[in-house]
């Protein structure tokens, strides 16, 4: 079901000393940041050969991202997201081998602009899933 | 410097179990257990079409990944691996740019028989890094 790795979130507190560390240390290019206000965060995108790297910093008092890094102050891996062909079939197959979808379970627009879903940690070995229609 | 992101490796208590989730629920091929016992970890491998899952439990007494597991009863995404073309001159690099290499500093062999080393978590956003010769 699951197809290409889209990309992995991590979480910071500040994301231009965060761009600094993949720019100069890591060496590879940053985007700038953008805003996303209607998803609650900042985020530049570090584009590597095969997958995405996409740093995020929460953005307004709604941050889905704000209570995680009060838990991890140093920030960290928040969520890693997966591609599927069809996004309502995969919600049906997860539903009825009794995994949970987060919120309403209606896939919502995410912030590539392509419908995606998150999945409950509890059912996924501790890691909070996206699934995104690619 | 860094090039393709190799593989994500998310801490599991049973491995057997997280498995199955990867097989049945997220429905892709996941490769037979292999007990890695120099590295303290069984290891299986998810090859999506870009990139690699592994998924790691510990094994024996010493195991690298025990106290995350204490620390994250669930599971969770223990560490990502950036591959590089030289692992000498990215470690150079790195402790030039005031970057902390775990332990001796030299590249040891990794569970894919290739040179690798770690960088410090507090130094790259609460995210623990291996880098691997490619």
């Amino acid at each position: 079901m699951i197809g290409r790795l889209n990309h992995v979130a991590i979480a910071v507190r500040d994301i231009a000393t965060a761009s600094e560390v993949y720019r100069k240390t890591l060496g590879v290019d940053v985007s700038p940041p953008e805003a996303l206000e209607e998803h609650g965060v900042t985020v530049v995108f570090i584009t590597l050969p095969n997958t995405k790297i996409e740093l995020l910093e929460p953005l307004g008092g709604e941050s889905p991202i704000a209570r995680f890094l009060e838990k991890n102050p140093d920030g960290g891996i928040h969520h890693i997201c997966y591609e599927v062909d069809d996004i309502a079939a995969s919600r049906d197959r997860l539903v009825n081998s009794g995994a949970r979808v987060l919120g309403s379970g209606e896939p919502k627009i995410g912030a590539h602009g392509k419908p995606v879903l998150f999945l409950h940690p509890k059912d996924f070995n501790g890691t909070l899933i996206e699934l995104e229609q690619a």
